[in-house]
């Protein structure tokens, strides 16, 4: 089966980045933005995005549906999706792109896998870049949806089983994030204590990769923080569920938390620690 | 005051190298060994570290007694060495040199402040390679204690305040060991799902500097994990105490208890994938 039209579920920064790639590449992008947003569906409307009305007609007519929401509803909407395609005696594809545990992905495919062959996807990027991200994917129809390659998506598929996609992207999103969070919270203390430009000298001195990473990452964080913490408790259940402990992830998924809360915009800061010296004096003025 | 008698309380690796560097350099070592094995008793001899036989004996003759124990009684001992210079009339200083939270080390100069001038230092770096080691200083009298510089060691006073030598070690310990626990953990994850290829590429091509540093410390990790674990709560108790919230370096420090007990020995290992999949197999045998 050939992609001629993709279902994308879900009209949100990577999603219209995804929609809009695929339409200037001549696919026809479908979609429901019954009761969205008047932005969504200009934002769907630019992207070239066709708004079918319902479920039931982007089911019918798409060889391939992305979902590509929030981790919170992806297990509610495949079950809609496959619910819907029982209904209408559709068997295609159903992308499963949302940033979930590989448990979930696999729970889904027993879910709605009668109607719909689950292929599992994982996104490395974001949709700023979206021709330097990578789509990982796995399943028995992995291949078929790696077809996306025509459309100037890097793919790549890591084996016929669904969840190693996902899991090869909350095993690099578990270390970005968690990374970060942590690293945050020793410059928070070291700033604290008056120590922070001898500690950043010792970081340079034995970790310099690793400062380095902190220093790109940590100042866009604050802002995203709601959004990145989202996939850290499925990290945490994905290493649960192998039979290891995720503990480090929960914890690190709380500061995170924490950090949206505080609705600080720190992009552009240079590094790490001008963001923690911003936290420790809106911290004193309180 | 100059440093002519130096009183080393633990003898234990790094206690041994540091008083081996001294004695090499023409400082008296005294220590008391009464209880200890006949292998410390050994090593102290080697290193010319002289057995006075009792603390009052130490602490009447050093000008600077230092305390490289373990985490655990660095506040007991701190308590007993401050007795015994009350009842001996003695005023030295006191080197706090384990790795422990700075209010601890100010819990310490609040006990035993009246009768020894407390130093706090933090040293990173091991035993093996000492030259390459900084000894970090600080609190009213580290300048003095800086004076070390003349026997080979790299010192360096971040000011005046104790806690803060204390709190430049654990910042950097609560890096490099939240790090690799970290790390471990995702890696186990990889390995288990069959992605740690791709997702070791995924590290290598975004944060390379990031797994290289893992790469480096991840083998030495088990052995070690018991006593590397050690100032891991006192990495969150000092974020705590700074009105954060160190639960991360709580969590990694289960973690790496879990480790210890595993009593793997993978130095020489080549890299941190090779540590999991030996971690894996294990379990698999079990």
């Amino acid at each position: 089966m050939s992609l001629k039209t993709i279902g994308v579920l879900g009209i949100g920064e990577m999603g219209t980045a995804v929609a809009k790639l695929l339409h200037d590449n001549g696919v026809r992008v479908v979609t429901t933005l019954d009761g969205r947003s008047a932005k969504t569906k200009t934002n769907a409307a630019t992207a070239g995005v066709e708004d079918l009305g319902s479920l039931g007609e982007v089911v019918k007519v798409s060889d391939l549906v992305l979902s590509m929401l929030s981790s919170k509803v992806a297990q509610q909407v495949a079950h809609l999706v496959g619910q819907t395609a029982k209904d209408l005696g559709v068997h295609s594809m159903y992308g499963e792109f949302n940033a979930i545990a590989p448990t979930t992905v696999q729970t889904i495919e027993k879910d709605i896998g009668d109607m719909m062959d689950v292929v599992d996807g994982g996104i490395v990027g974001g949709p700023n870049n979206l021709l330097a991200a990578t789509f990982y994917l796995s399943g028995p129809r992995a291949y078929e949806v790696a077809a996306l390659s025509d459309f100037g998506f890097n793919t790549r598929v890591l084996g016929d089983v669904v969840g190693q996609a996902s899991g090869m992207k909350l095993c690099y999103a578990g270390m970005t994030k968690g990374l970060s969070t942590m690293a945050l919270d020793l410059l928070l203390a070291a700033g604290s204590l008056g120590v922070d430009g001898p500690v950043l000298e010792q970081y340079q001195r034995s970790m310099s990769g690793v400062l380095e990473f902190i220093n790109r990452f940590v100042p866009g964080n604050p802002k995203r923080a709601v959004r990145r913490s989202e996939e850290m408790p499925e990290v945490a259940t994905m290493i649960d569920s192998l039979g290891f402990d995720g503990s480090i992830h929960r914890a690190a998924y709380e500061r995170m938390k924490w950090l949206g809360h505080l609705e600080l915009d720190t992009d552009g800061f240079p590094d790490a620690a001008s963001v923690a010296h911003h936290i420790i004096n809106q911290k004193k003025r309180k």
